[in-house]
């Protein structure tokens, strides 16, 4: 009965009804997305994994049939919480210039605030050799990230903060690798000035598309 | 006997004496790089590496004495590599403006070149949150490439081709970054237009810093 009220209660106060075996599943990815960032998607055991979170294996394999049923709920649940912590929050920016700004700023901040780094890098240069699900998947997740970048830019275009030349994918591509230096800086070479060095290329990206 | 002849006939064709164990070692490290390219440095097994050069794993333990020292000789041999395959061809071009084309050229031809595309990447972004030798070597090396971009730029700045307030280190930083992009729109997006996007940013980069 007590459970019940619970349960009860958490779906008045917090929307849809999140069922016990839910729960633990989003713990259970949790701490299985940040070792992910660490050790790697293909790195990642289910051994491990049970003896971070205190479970059996099979209590463990009740949740997820296979590891890569794991690994794939693990690129979806990453995908969610980029969409709610980096892509989401930049609609209340003004469209144009100062949302392109913000999703670059925004995704900077993803990176520095995850055990790791940003979950989807490690795993891009991981997978990018080993066709299967899980490549697939990733591969659907940045293409969709390009899209919604180069869309932020063609609505610059569209008010006029950007030339009417510019071609939104080349600029994506542009502030992808700027990322990815950033990323490299800042984790593998220890650049204290990885940061600056990113909002410097940034600039001067939006600086040569206006 | 006739194995002292051969040796001998390579010591006067080829140069410094190789012997036979050193030959066996270099076979043993082309192997291990291109597996590592495709499972990274620690998806890489004694047991597996054993299997495809068809050696035992205490034939292989006698080479290395540990998982370590293979990874470190991986990074070792790849310097080598690159610094043969990509660096000392671009002393040929004419120092200045020439030279940095050349380098990103031949950057871009060594990923292409190789199976499972460039091993310093990959591992770049799997080891940097593991402390240890293996990160160390990998991020000196990271280093001296960085270090011989700039150099580079800075001959192109002497030589009046590009601006004289230019930083080689922002142009190296940038520089990097269309690399890593090329890198993951060729790799794992299968994107056609990963070099035409590449030169077009790199084009870009070079006109601004005139």
């Amino acid at each position: 009965m007590a459970e019940r009220l619970d349960k009860h209660d958490r779906s008045c106060y917090f929307g849809p009804m999140v069922t016990k075996g839910e729960e633990t599943r989003e713990r259970i990815l949790d701490r299985a997305m940040a070792m992910a960032a660490v050790v790697g998607l293909e790195g990642l055991s289910i051994g491990d994994l049970a003896r971070e979170t205190g479970m059996s294996k099979s209590g463990l394999f009740a949740h997820f049939a296979s590891k890569e049923e794991l690994q794939l709920k693990i690129i979806e649940t990453a995908r969610e919480r980029f969409i709610r912590d980096v892509f989401l929050p930049t609609l209340r920016a003004t469209r144009g210039e100062s949302r392109v700004r913000a999703l670059f700023e925004r995704w900077l901040a993803w990176e520095r605030g995850r055990v790791g780094g940003c979950p989807f890098i490690e795993a891009s240069y991981e997978l990018d050799d080993r066709p299967g699900p899980v490549r697939d998947s990733l591969a659907l997740v940045q293409r969709e990230w390009v899209d919604n970048l180069a869309k932020a830019v063609q609505l610059a275009k569209d008010e006029g903060h950007f030339g009417a030349d510019l071609d939104p994918y080349q600029f994506a591509y542009e502030m992808y690798g700027i990322f990815l230096a950033y990323h490299l800086y800042h984790r593998l070479l220890d650049a204290e000035d990885a940061a600056d060095r990113a909002r410097a290329a940034f600039d001067r990206l939006i600086t040569a598309s206006r």
